[in-house]
C-alpha cells in the first residue's frame, strides 16, 4: 500500500470526523419552545417510523440479492462488497436524516434571532450529510480494495477484485433506488395531498396545523429530499470511482505503475473531500447580507479552487511521473500519441468546468432573475393551462445547453487521454460531492424549519426569513440533481466502456465451456440489435416516469382520503379545539410508498435481464450482449433529457409561484398565483419522485449488466 | 418499363380521380342557410390568405434552397426533384384544405338531417384528402422515377437517379415541416388564445360568434389538422419509398432483377392505393347505429384486408420468381441464407400488423372507454395540479408498447430479409397512408362542421350530433400521429442504413479529390463521436418541442391581446349587436405562426451540417461522419417517445375532458371539469404542434445527412 491509500483512507474519516463533530455542535444549540420541541419530535418520530419500515423492506430484498450472488459468482468477494455498498449507503443516508430532523427546530430558533443563523443551522446540517456521504463511500471502496489487494493479497487487476468492487456498487444502486423512489413518493404524496385537500379544500394555507398531513409532509422533506438525495449521491459517487478504478485495471494492467493507477481516483476523492471541507467555511453571509445564494456560491467557489491545488499535488505526487509522460499510457488507451500527467490534470479541470457550467446552467432556469421563471410567472396570469405550457416548454428547452456541455466535456476529454481521460473528468466532476450535497441537503431542513415555525405559532417574520433561505433551497436542489445526472451523461462512456472491455476480456479469459469465451460483439449502429437495444434502453426511463408519477397521485389519494377522513368523524380539527391524527396519516403514506416502490425499481434490475435472454434466444449470444450494452446507452440517452427536463422544469415552477408571492403578478391570492400553484404541484413529482429517481435507474441499469457478464464468465 | 410502372401509375391517377369524382359530389350538397353560408365563406377567406402567405414564404425559402442546390450539385436532377416533392406535397395541403372549407358546412348541413349523413359527408372530405397525398406521392416519384431511367435512359442504380429520388424528398419534407409547424402554431394559438379569454375571461362558450378568435379557431383546423397533416403525410410517404428504392438499388446493384427490385415499393402502394379506394365504401354506419368509430374501423379493417391480397399479387407477379427464392438475394443483402418472395410477403404483412397493433394500442391510451382516460378524468376531480400530473403520467406509459411494437417488428422483419425486410415493413405500413389520412383529416371538418353549428344558432341537437363525430375524430387524430411517428422508428434503421451504404459506396466511387474518398467510418457505440452523436440527435427533439410549445404560447398571447382590445374598443360585440372583426384576428395570428414557424424549421435542417463542420474541424472528416450518422439514429430514439409521449397524452387529456362533459365526475360546469378543460389546453400544443412537427422534423435531418454526402463526393 503506498502513501495515498492512507491518505484516503485519513480524509474518509476526516469527513466522517467533520460530521460528528457538526453534529454535536447542532445537539448542542437551542432547541426553541416546548411546542416547537413538541412538533420536532413528532417529525423525528415519522421519519424513524417510516425509515424503519423502508429499511426492512430493502433488508429483505438485499438478502434475496445476496444468496443470488452466492448462487451465481460462489465466492466471497461479491456478496461482501453488495453488503458494504448496501450497508455504508443505507448508513449515510439514516444518519444524514438523523441530524436533519435535529437541525431543522434549531434551524427555527436561529432564524428566530438572525438569517445568519438559520442559514449557519442550517448548511451545518447539510454540510454533515454531505461528509458523511463522501466519506462513507471512500471508506468503503478503501478499505474494501485494500482488503482484497492487501490482506488477501489479489492483484490489482484481478477479477475478484473488479468483481467485488462492482458489487459494491451495486449494493450501494440498489439502496439508492429504494431510497430514492419510495423517498420520493413518499414526500410527493404527503404534499400534493396535503395541499390538494388543506388548500384546495378546506381553504387552510400550507404547514396549517389543523391538516392533518402537515407532519407528513415534513417527515416526507427528511427522507426524500435528505435520506433519498444521499443515498442517490452516495451511489453515484461509489459507481463513478468503482468504473474508473475498473477502467484503469482494464487499460494499464500490464504497466508497472497499475498500482499508482488504481488509487489515482481515490487520491482525487481524497484531496476533494478535504477541499470540501475547507470550503464550508467560506458559506458567511456577510454582515448586513440578504445574499444567501452568494453565500453558498463562495463556499462552492471556494471548494473548487481548492480542489484544483489539490488536483494538481494528487498528480504530481500520485503518479509516477508527475505531470510528465505517463510510459506506454497512450497505446494502452489506443491513442496515438503520447498521454501526460498533464494530460489528466485538465481532464479533471474539464470535469470541474462541466460542474460550474450546469451549476450557473441550472441557476438560469430555475433561479427567480431570469427569463425562464419570469415567462412561467408571467404565462400564469392568462390561466393554469399556459402555466403549465410554458412550464414544459422551460422543461423541455432547459435540456439542450447541459447536454451540449456534456457533450463538449466527452469531446475535450477524450482527446486528451482517451476513454480513461473520460473516466478522470467524471470522477473529479463527482468529488466534489461532498460540497454540493451540502447545498441541497440545507434544503429540507430549511423547509422543516419553516413549517415549524408556521406550526408554532411564531411571529410572521421568522417564516419570513426561514421562506428565503427555502427559496435558495429550490434552486440548489435542482442544481443538485443536474450535477447527478449531468455526471451520468459524461460517465456514460466509462460505464458502457467498462461493459465492452469486460466483453472482450471475458472473450479470451472466460471459463472453459463459458458462452462468452470467443464472443465477438458487433456495437454497430448498423446493427438492428444495436437499434433494438437503444429503443428498449430508451424506452425505461419514460416508463419509469410515468409508473412513478402514477405511484405519487395513488400515494397523494391515500393522504387525501385520510385527511378528508379525519375532517369529517372530528369536526373539532377545523375548529383547532382538536388536535389531528397526525401519525396515522404519517403511517398509511408510509405503507403505499413503500408499496409502490418496489415495482418501478424492479425495471432497472431486470430490464437487462429479460433483454439478454429474449434477443439470446432469438438470435444469439452474440447479438444479445450487443442489444445490452446499447441499452446502457439507449436508457442514457433517453434518461438525461427526461431527468434534466423535470428537474428544470420542476424547479422553475416551483420558483415561479415563489416569485408571484414576492408580489409580482398580482402576488399571493390573485388568479395568477392560483395557475403557478397548480404547476408546482405538476412540478413537485417531476422534480423531486421521478426526475431524480432516473439516475439511479441508469446506473443499476448498468451494473446488473456487468455482473451479469461476470456470471455468463463462469 | 414493366407492368408495374404502369399499374402504379394507373393507381396513382385513380386516387387523383377518385378524389375529384368524391369533391365534386361534396360541392353538389346542400350548404345549408345562408347564415352558414356567410360563417363557412369567412372561414374560407381565413384559410385561404393563410395558406397563401405560409406558401410565399415557403416559396422564397425554397427558391433559396433551389439555388443552394444549383450551386451544390451542378446537375438538374436534384433541383427538379426538390421542385417536385415541394409542389406536390403543397398541392396535396392545399386542395385537400380546399375541400375541407367546402365539406364543414355541408357536414353541418348533413348532420341536421342524420347521424349517417354527417359522417358520410365528413368522411368523403377526408378520403378526398387522403387519396390526393398517397395519389400525387406515388404519381411524383413514379413519373420522376420514369423520366429519370426511361425517358433520360439512366440506370436504376446511377447515382443521378438516387440523388433525385432524394431530393424529391427533400422537397416534400421541407414544406411539410414549415406546414406542420406554420399550421400548428396557428391552430393551437387561436384555440388555446380563443378559449382563454372567451372561456376563461370573458365567461362565453366554445364558438360563441362574439369571440373574434372563432373563425380563426375553424380556420386553424383547416390550416393546421388538415392541410399540415396532408403535408407531414405526403412527406412520410415519399420519403419511406425514396429510402426502400435508395436501398433497393444498393443492394441489389449486380443482380438482374434490379428493375423489379425498384418497383416493388411502388407496386406495394399501387395495391394498397386501390384497396384503400375500396375501403372507404365499407365505413358506413349501420340502420340505428351510433357506433362511428366502429364504422370508421370497419373501412380500415377492410383496407387491411383488400392489402393484404394485393401485395400477394404484388410479390407474385411483381418478383422474377413470385414467392420463390430470389437469387443471389440472401447474399446481396449480407445474410447467410436465402431470401425468397414469401420472406418479403411476410415483412409487408408484419408491416401491416404493427400498423394493427399501434391503432389499437393509441385506441386504448386516448379512447374514453379504458383506464387511462378514466384515470385522468378521476384525477380531475381533486384539481387541476392533480389532473395534469396524470395526463403528464399516462403520456410517459404510452409510449412503452408502441416502441415495444416497433422492437418487435424490426426483431422479425430483420430475420426475414435483412434491412430490406424492414424496409419493405414500412413501406407496406405506409401504404395504408390514403385510409389513414381520410380517417385523420374527417376530424377537422367535424371540429368545424360543430363551430358552424354553434355560430349558426342551430338547435342543440345538430350540435350534440357534431360532438359526437367530433369525439371519434379526437382518436383517430391520435392514431395516425402514432402512425406516422411509428413508422419513422421502423424506418430508422432504413433512413440509417442508407446514410451508412452511401457512405460506403462513396467511400469506393467519390470524385477525385473528394474527402469521402476510400474513408473508413467506426460506427461502433464505443466510438465517444457515436455517442456525442446520439446525445446531440437526442437533443434535437427536446429542444424543438421546447421551442414549438413557446411559440404557440406567443401566438396565444397575440390572440388574447387582439380579442381583448376588440371587446374593449367596441362594447356592442359582448350584447350581440356588433360583430367583432375576425378577419383582424386571423391576421395577426397568420402573422406570428409564419414568424414562429422558421427558426424552429431551421434547426434539423442547419443541426446535422453544424455537427458535421464542427467535429471535421476537431477531430476529422472521419470522426464528424460517424457523429453524424449517430445523429440521425439519436434524434429517432428520443424523438420517437417524446413524439408519441405528446400525442397520446394530449388524446388523453382531450378525451377526459369529453368524458367528463359525457355526465361523468360531476360533468360540465363541474370543478372536475375546470380541472379538464386546462388539462386539454395543455395538451393542445403537445399533440396539435409540438409532437406531430417531430415526425417531419426526423425526416429533414436525414435526408439533409443524404445530400451533404452527395455534396461531399463531389
Amino acid at each position: 500500500m503506498t502513501l495515498w491509500f492512507y491518505v484516503a483512507l485519513a480524509a474518509g474519516l476526516a469527513a466522517v470526523l467533520y460530521g460528528w463533530l457538526q453534529s454535536r455542535s447542532i445537539m448542542a444549540a437551542d432547541a426553541g419552545t416546548d411546542r416547537m420541541k413538541e412538533i420536532a419530535s413528532a417529525i423525528q418520530e415519522g421519519a424513524n417510523a417510516y425509515l424503519k419500515r423502508q429499511y426492512t423492506t430493502i433488508a429483505m430484498v438485499g438478502v434475496v440479492v445476496v444468496v443470488l450472488l452466492v448462487i451465481a459468482f460462489r465466492n466471497w468477494e461479491v456478496p461482501l462488497g453488495f453488503v458494504i455498498g448496501a450497508v455504508l449507503s443505507g448508513a449515510a443516508g439514516f444518519i444524514g436524516m438523523k441530524v436533519s430532523v435535529q437541525a431543522n427546530v434549531r434551524t427555527t430558533q436561529a432564524a428566530s434571532k438572525s438569517l445568519a443563523g438559520g442559514l449557519a443551522m442550517a448548511f451545518k446540517s447539510g454540510a454533515v450529510t454531505g461528509l458523511l456521504v463522501v466519506g462513507l463511500a471512500l471508506i468503503g471502496v478503501v478499505v474494501y480494495y485494500g482488503l482484497l489487494t492487501g490482506a488477501v493479497g489479489y492483484e490489482p487487476s484481478d477479477r475478484a477484485v473488479v468483481d467485488g468492487l462492482v458489487a459494491l456498487g451495486f449494493g450501494a444502486s440498489l439502496i439508492s433506488i429504494f431510497a430514492r423512489l419510495g423517498g420520493g413518493i413518499f414526500t410527493k404524496g404527503a404534499d400534493v395531498g396535503g395541499d390538494m385537500v388543506g388548500k384546495v379544500e378546506a381553504g387552510i394555507p400550507e404547514d396549517d396545523p389543523r391538516n392533518a398531513a402537515t407532519i407528513a409532509d415534513n417527515v416526507g422533506d427528511n427522507v426524500g429530499d435528505c435520506a433519498g438525495m444521499a443515498a442517490d449521491l452516495f451511489e453515484t459517487y461509489a459507481v463513478t470511482i468503482v468504473a474508473t478504478m475498473v477502467l484503469g485495471a482494464i487499460y494499464f494492467s500490464g504497466l508497472g505503475y497499475l498500482g499508482s493507477i488504481m488509487l489515482l481516483p481515490l487520491a482525487i476523492c481524497a484531496v476533494c473531500i478535504l477541499a470540501s471541507i475547507a470550503g464550508t467555511w467560506f458559506v458567511k453571509l456577510g454582515k448586513g447580507s440578504t445574499n444567501i445564494m452568494g453565500a453558498l456560491y463562495k463556499g462552492l467557489i471556494a471548494t473548487g479552487i481548492f480542489s484544483l491545488i489539490g488536483l494538481a499535488v494528487a498528480i504530481n505526487w500520485g503518479l509516477p511521473n508527475g505531470f510528465g509522460v505517463l510510459d506506454g499510457a497512450g497505446a494502452a488507451l489506443g491513442l496515438a500519441t503520447t498521454v501526460t500527467g498533464m494530460d489528466l490534470f485538465l481532464c479533471g479541470v474539464a470535469g470541474l468546468g462541466v460542474t460550474a457550467l450546469i451549476v450557473v446552467i441550472t441557476e438560469y432556469y430555475t433561479g427567480t432573475g431570469y427569463r425562464p421563471v419570469k415567462s412561467v410567472a408571467k404565462s400564469s396570469e392568462s390561466g393554469h393551462g399556459t402555466n403549465v405550457i410554458q412550464g414544459l416548454a422551460v422543461s423541455l428547452e432547459s435540456t439542450a445547453l447541459p447536454a451540449i456541455t456534456i457533450i463538449a466535456g466527452i469531446i475535450l476529454t477524450f482527446n486528451l487521454a482517451g476513454l480513461y481521460g473520460i473516466a478522470i473528468a467524471t470522477t473529479t466532476m463527482l468529488a466534489l460531492a461532498g460540497m454540493i450535497v451540502a447545498l441541497d441537503a440545507f434544503g429540507p431542513v430549511t423547509d422543516n424549519a419553516g413549517g415549524i415555525a408556521e406550526m408554532s405559532d411564531l411571529p410572521g417574520s421568522v417564516r419570513d426569513t426561514t421562506d428565503a433561505l427555502d427559496a435558495v433551497g429550490n434552486t440548489t436542489k435542482a442544481v443538485t440533481k443536474g450535477y447527478a445526472i449531468g455526471s451520468a451523461g459524461l460517465g456514460a462512456l466509462v460505464l458502457f466502456a467498462a461493459y465492452s472491455e469486460d466483453l472482450k476480456y471475458f472473450a479470451v479469459n472466460a471459463a472453459e465451456g463459458s458462452v462468452l469465451q470467443g464472443v465477438a460483439v458487433n456495437f454497430s449502429i448498423a446493427n438492428p440489435y444495436v437499434v433494438v437495444g437503444l429503443l428498449f434502453g430508451g424506452l425505461l426511463p419514460f416508463l419509469f416516469g410515468g409508473m412513478s408519477m402514477m405511484a405519487v397521485g395513488r400515494a397523494a389519494q391515500s393522504v387525501v382520503e385520510e385527511v378528508r377522513r379525519q375532517f369529517r368523524e372530528m369536526p373539532g380539527i377545523m375548529k383547532g379545539e382538536v388536535k389531528p391524527d397526525y401519525s396515522r396519516a404519517v403511517d398509511i403514506l408510509t405503507r403505499a410508498a413503500i408499496k409502490e416502490m418496489v415495482v418501478p425499481s424492479m425495471l432497472p434490475v431486470l430490464s437487462p435481464i429479460v433483454l439478454l435472454l429474449v434477443i439470446w434466444w432469438i438470435a444469439g449470444i452474440s447479438s444479445a450482449l450487443a442489444a445490452v450494452g446499447a441499452m446502457l446507452l439507449g436508457v442514457i440517452v433517453t434518461g438525461l433529457f427526461v431527468a434534466i427536463s423535470m428537474t428544470s422544469g420542476g424547479g422553475a415552477w416551483d420558483n415561479a409561484k415563489k416569485y408571484i408571492e414576492d408580489g409580482n403578478h398580482g402576488g399571493k391570492g390573485s388568479e395568477a398565483h392560483k395557475a403557478a400553484v397548480t404547476g408546482d404541484t405538476v412540478g413537485d413529482p417531476y422534480k423531486d419522485t421521478a426526475g431524480p429517481a432516473v439516475n439511479p435507474m441508469i446506473k443499476i441499469t448498468n451494473i446488473v449488466a456487468l455482473l451479469m457478464l461476470a456470471v455468463l464468465a463462469h
